[in-house]
């Protein structure tokens, strides 16, 4: 788990609640460590490893602050980072586990929506749209992971840079997750409609309970939370959400 | 409608995203031409009005800031203003609608609230959930409405202090009228949480749709985001919300 930068503790970050995860505290700089074509490393490897990962990892997100999430490449990234795309690749994998470690995310969110859609992580008699919140609900219990994801969602309300970048990666990580476990419904609703529909719960909730503070949800108890919010998710992602053709109104 | 400097125009307002609503444009109030106990006033009367309006306002935003909305008290607006208190009970009547032309909200949000809840005012075969939705999305296609909205979830998203006031104004104006348009429920489930789950699910659209601009709420209508998410809030304001005791899970 990755620290982060002015954020972590418990209660409601304050900080400048914009600058942590899309760019710009203090980490060390973009080009430090930054050995270009050298070919004779001296000192230890560990040590020339970590400072080749910290150049990459700051050449990703300044590539992923510039081009989005879509726009930004491995090898875009390799290249300002002056290492061959190969290293990034074993380095972190996909540009996925990139961005979860550029962003210093303290877990990966792909990996939470697959628990959260696992059936066999569910408790008898849970919905899967109970489960979901609870997953989700446990989470935001972790004071770091509280912490990171209000600061995207601060990052993300007031810069609309950090808004693209952040809809590109949870449209790919997370809603083609959650849209794979939907229903394609009783007249062909469409998955991401569904995904977007319990995006749209499960973000409202945090703004209301995190950020308003809304003194009713602070005060609900997870049980409370799940039974009132987890069949939203039910029906969102399995349900009937379409108007009857009888009763349809306006589109 | 006042305008809203800075912020107006349709699709996704840009602006500094959090001074707006809270600080400081220049509108012509909508009490321009209020004249009080005049008598002896010699030169325009129009202007000592507007002058003396402007300064109660301007002491409201000062107030309201500092004391959040439950704080402040219009006694206390009124000194700083260097009014009577009649004077603010006169030109703008409740506390309320003080706040709401000391924001310049191009609307009242419990009028709108009023109107969401209003059973003669609906459609036959829509249920208050989606009349109520259908309301909300009505209202934010109106560009300078949905600027004003957006400015003041940036203000809450990034100051606490922004954050409490429009909590506490929310609470009065906003959520204690939908609570009690809720049922007391099966088993006397509390309407203020009933009224809560209804902003969570509402407020979350809003951020999905026209901050994070998730492609599928961009696209869909109006009837398929009300058939959708209404009988969510019909289900919030009306339905049973609780675990049967058999299932109930942890609290």
């Amino acid at each position: 788990m990755s620290g982060l930068a002015g954020t972590g503790g418990a209660g409601r970050p304050v900080g400048d609640g914009v600058g942590a995860p899309v760019g710009a505290t203090g980490v060390t700089g973009p080009a430090e460590g930054r050995r270009r074509g050298r070919g004779s490393r001296r000192s230890g490897r560990r040590g020339g490893d970590s400072g080749t990962r910290e150049a990459i990892l700051a050449a990703a997100r300044t590539r992923f602050g510039d081009y989005g999430y879509d726009g930004a490449t491995i090898r875009g990234i390799a290249a300002d980072a002056g290492v061959d795309a190969a290293l990034v690749h074993h380095f972190f994998g996909t540009k996925e586990r990139l961005f979860v470690a550029a962003m210093r995310l303290p877990i990966d969110p792909s990996e939470l929506v697959a628990a959260a859609l696992a059936p066999d992580g569910r408790e008898p008699g849970r919905s899967l749209g109970e489960h979901l919140l609870l997953t989700v609900l446990r989470a935001w219990d972790v004071p770091d992971v509280r912490a990171t994801f209000l600061g995207l969602l601060r990052s993300a309300v007031t810069s609309e840079q950090a808004a693209g970048m952040l809809r590109e990666f949870a449209t790919e990580a997370i809603l083609g997750r959650i849209a794979g476990a939907a229903t394609p419904g009783p007249s062909g609703t469409d998955q991401r409609f569904r995904a977007a529909l319990v995006a749209s719960q499960v973000l409202g909730l945090a703004l209301a309970r995190y950020v308003l503070e809304l003194d009713p949800l602070v005060q609900a108890g997870t049980g409370d939370l799940a039974a009132a919010i987890g069949p939203t998710l039910e029906r969102y992602l399995m349900g009937d959400i379409r108007r009857g053709p009888a009763a349809a109104g306006p589109g």
